[in-house]
């Protein structure tokens, strides 16, 4: 990118809260001076049959487009005839990594004070397949599936990622004393790609032993790289050591470049609109972003306002036991940028 | 069990620190004077052909006759043409729930203080189907198998356990949000057992939200419920929280009523034979299996002196940050009972 120009990127608000923590989004990167225009998109009111979901067809032309977007949450409807609106974008923009730093915020008082991790979660294949079907009566199956391709491309962003965010370490987390050929398979992926970067330890971890470690001595975790039910699982227990979904940015690595910073945290419906909704994993997402778009400066200047606002601990939202509203909370942040 | 019977009771020592651990256990019910005989059986030096595994036939045929035993680790020799220790056991005995209680010892600071939970896990198929084939190369999937049966036995099994325990709620953990019909079945069965047990309250935790609770607030939680991976995984959280699986019980109920507790962590050959090991997990599945047999008096002396010691403080073993032998800290209980 550079000097001057406008970046233009896909901004999905999202529902319930969505909106106003996006209005939270915005007015930090006008203070810092980031030189982006949203193209903003909402969830459709009915189904988009290009997209067989509530997505309409041009907010996914708009990231592809853009390759660069920020997204909010979004509660799929209940009823039939389409398909979920996380697993839509997921499939639709080849989502192949969800990728969520998690650390400790200084001043905001968990059990644990030595978090240090980034979680980086196969986001396409595995047990999220799909394909269920009921054999006879009362014996249900579902196929869990995992190639060599999205093995190979989500070891490599694992690797790439460790190296050129200065980590040192990347553990491969799997069954595969079970799950000898799947998660056996994904494992020789993540040694193929591990033999390339000899500057990086390698390690192999059970998901069982992996969670155990995890709530004893989270500080023993670096890098870690999974297949998809296993990284859906452990980047909410990591969440969880750090005080919640509610505090942790998350960021999906898709094909041809795509990035899409994302909230993982609900639409919490029941205080939408009410000027209670903690920001900050979007707006730490949204740093995610700029950071991917090697605005390193505007990056580093709003990460460093939020967590200086959250070690402050004067502004925070009900969410973390603060009274702020909002708006108060994004006014303090806006300040120290 | 009538008063002045003996009971014959199946010893697995297992491996490692296995037969120093279960020394522990045999001295204190000598002390506590548990009428119970056992029968003592090795893994084998050479692979059972009636077993396909490294166990002998005999020592399964023990287990079914006395219907109680209590089994130390077991690590399986590595090579092929055999089956892995753990999982010839609960195949052939029909182990289809493994039940964990897991509670914050008193004087063992670990990051919680308020765990009080049981962990049951259906044991026998899921993710454990042994069901995987390669499609085409580099695409290969592994099948997951849930049957009305097995999940309805183990939701009785937990709902029963809950109200003959004086516990309150009984949560099923699942991810049927993604394996509707899997893991709905499983629920589905849930679902059929609890309108059965109307003074149990029964909820449905989707597994990443329940990890992520489970390490900000685990005093939540009563009685968990779960297919046989997701239980695999919670059960070795829970540990973690209490200090590790030096310290957790288990008993897997079998069909015909069988009941093998087990210590689940492994035999530590590093340390083997040096008079080193912790015997707690066993001694503490012992009681369990105490009080499966109705001798709740011996149960509960023994497991008060297990707690007095550890609460003490004063002899523990290596892996508890103390200096005791196994032998010290055995006589300690002893002493205690
Ligand atoms: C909402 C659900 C389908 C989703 C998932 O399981 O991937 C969520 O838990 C997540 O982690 O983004
Ligand atoms: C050793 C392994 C096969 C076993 C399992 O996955 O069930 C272990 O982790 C356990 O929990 O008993």
């Amino acid at each position: 990118t550079e000097a001057g120009e406008t970046i233009r990127a896909t901004l999905f608000p999202g529902d319930g809260i969505g909106p106003e923590i996006a209005e939270s989004v915005k007015q930090v990167f006008n203070v810092a001076g980031v030189p982006i225009e949203w193209e903003e998109h909402y969830v459709g009111t009915e189904v988009d049959p290009r997209t067989e979901s509530f997505l309409t067809w041009e907010s996914l032309e708009s990231v592809r487009r853009n390759k660069v977007g920020l997204k909010g949450p979004m509660a799929t409807p209940i009823g039939k005839g389409h398909r979920s609106l996380n697993l839509t974008l997921r499939k639709e923009l080849g989502l192949y990594a969800n990728v969520r730093p998690c650390n400790s915020l200084p001043g905001y008082k968990t059990r644990y004070d030595d978090v240090n991790l980034v979680t980086i979660r196969e986001n396409t294949e595995g047990e999220y397949s799909g394909l269920e079907h009921q054999v006879v009566r009362g014996v249900v199956e579902s196929l869990k599936i995992i190639t060599r391709q999205a093995s190979l491309r989500v070891a490599e962003y694992a690797f790439h990622y460790a190296k050129t965010n200065g980590r040192e370490r990347v553990s491969a987390i799997h069954k595969a004393n079970i799950m000898r050929k799947t998660d056996g398979l994904f494992l020789k992926c993540c040694r193929e790609v591990a033999e390339k970067y000899p500057e990086i330890t390698y390690e192999e971890v059970i998901i069982d032993n992996c969670c155990m470690t995890l709530v004893k001595n989270p500080g023993t975790f670096d890098v870690l790289v999974m297949p998809n039910l296993y990284g859906d699982i452990i980047s909410d227990l990591c969440a969880g050591l750090i005080g919640g979904l509610g505090l942790t940015p998350s960021c999906n690595i898709g094909e041809g470049g795509i990035c899409l910073a994302e909230a993982v945290h609900g639409s919490a419906p029941d205080i939408s609109g009410k000027n209670l909704a903690n920001p900050t994993a979007l707006m730490l997402s949204a740093v995610m972003m700029l950071r991917h778009l090697q605005f390193n400066d505007q990056a580093d200047r709003i990460h460093n306002a939020i967590l200086q606002t959250i070690a402050e601990g004067k502004y925070r939202t009900a969410d973390l036991g603060g009274k702020s509203s909002t708006s108060d909370y994004t006014k303090v942040v806006c300040d120290h940028i």
